[in-house]
């Protein structure tokens, strides 16, 4: 019995050494460098090569390295009676939080203006605050803690999702009624997770229901964001600029137009991290649920698509 | 009986719209077209000339126009017996411990790596996260609302005051303590009144004792700088880099070294600026009690400086 690491590209030793400390005897392989293929009964992904898991006929359980499962679902070949698992990790939705909450900041006290001033060497006192209301789409663990941070700093906010909520303690529109939400709001946060439903949702027609200068933050999936109808809507004047954590390619082709688009800020897909400190005892405890025919932790409902 | 503005170089017609809503009789005048100088009772001041105020023999009562007074308690003409009354708004808190938080969420996600990183169009993923631990000189209301604030964002906080305190709910350093206070934190946030014992406080000798690479907000006034000191810390990587909102001479001289050195962010003076629609109505009302022989709002404490 052992657990296949699949992640390429990445440097599986944090991985490999929390897995470790929370099970000595938990038997490891690498891929590409797989020995016993036949005795692989657990998987750990990241970004798989589409179709890999046929290599593994004695899979019985498949888990995320993070939150998102969108790069497993979206493989047509992974049986359909294999159980998917993902990461919930408060240390995620807290460096989520912290990443939006400094987006939000530096586009309400505009920070690239006063960079640029101090190149020109410019004094310019004037109109220090461009007033903000945030609205959130996607109110799972993620939005409602960024929700609930910048609430209690005292700035309005608005959520959106799929579903219809009773209840909420924050102003709530559900699909129906995205236009009214985006009515409401000059920040407008995509932390919904990546489905049929959600894929391509920022788009021009969207964006062209802001608020004219909108500020858009994406740090949910690239494929959340129509990436050619971003710098239209900026040169329209439909958003003033964007925040970019995540993209449609990773990473981001070097003759990508964003690079130089000096209205978008980027980061390389580093908002939110899987620790994997944190993250290895779920994976642990699942194998043994698993074995012990317990119910399993953070199942994914393939339906949903998270 | 009238009401004397005196503020040069910035436009007093926000302040006399909202003094005037406040109280339509009230009689304005704005320096240096003063007059009837012997009608003038009361005064509004940012920055004004020294000895400025021996022109209005009748003067019974001096506001600032905002939170700090160090800019009149600074003229040795000022009559000892003037009571003199300064400025707390809530909305000058919420801008100053936004400020604050985006410069230590920006320290933090290191977000002039990522900006510097796009120019290159260079994708790194690697340690994307500084660990912080916050320390605020300065727990009046400012200080507190900061430490407040990050703590409920999850980040460990400590605070640093003149005064002894008992019961205060985060982890505080009394003046004796400053090296174990400093021994604490990577990031040090300003927020002291400015006062004989405070100014010059950070100096080279101060961020010796500091963790190699803390980093510095400084939200309070320039005077707490010993500015030739901060670029000498920085090349000794006692500091990593500051974000500065205060300079000892403002506007910043064009040749001052700071506005080329990279690893000094700034804003002229804006983290936190008195709206005069929410303070016009406390210095109005100030002027009534006076009338009345009420006791006054937010009278300063010469001796304390604040």
């Amino acid at each position: 019995m052992s657990l296949v690491i699949i992640s390429p590209g990445r440097n599986p030793e944090p991985w490999i050494q929390a897995l470790k400390k929370s099970n000595p005897n938990l038997e490891i392989e690498i891929f590409p460098d797989v020995k016993n293929p036949l005795e692989v009964k657990y998987a750990l992904l990241w970004q798989h090569p589409e179709g890999i898991l046929s290599e593994y006929p004695n899979l019985k359980l498949v888990s995320s390295m993070g939150a998102g499962v969108d790069h497993i679902l979206s493989d047509p070949n992974i049986p359909g009676n294999l159980p998917i698992v993902r990461i919930v990790d408060d240390r995620l939705t807290w460096s989520m939080t912290n990443y939006v909450v400094m987006g939000v900041l530096n586009f309400h006290r505009q920070i690239q203006r006063y960079e640029a001033d101090k190149k020109r060497k410019v004094w310019d006192m004037s109109n220090p605050e461009i007033p903000v209301t945030i609205g959130v789409m996607g109110t799972g663990a993620l939005g409602y803690d960024v929700l609930e941070k910048l609430d209690f700093m005292g700035f309005p906010v608005v959520g959106f999702g799929y579903s219809e909520k009773t209840d909420f303690p924050y102003p709530y529109y559900s699909k129906e009624h995205l236009q009214e939400f985006l009515s409401k709001i000059n920040v407008l946060v995509c932390l919904l997770p990546l489905t049929p439903d959600t894929e391509n949702i920022l788009n021009l027609e969207l964006f062209e229901k802001c608020n004219p200068g909108t500020y858009l933050i994406n740090v949910a999936r690239g494929r959340h964001l129509v990436e050619e109808d971003l710098p239209v809507a900026i040169g329209k004047g439909f958003l003033s600029g964007a925040l970019l954590d995540v993209y449609r390619e990773e990473p981001l082709p070097e003759n990508h137009p964003f690079w130089d688009n000096p209205a978008i800020s980027m980061t390389p897909h580093i908002a939110s991290v899987t620790n994997p400190a944190a993250a290895a005892p779920q994976v642990i405890e699942n194998i043994r649920r698993m074995e012990c025919n317990e119910p399993l932790l953070n199942l994914v409902n393939r339906k949903r698509g998270y």
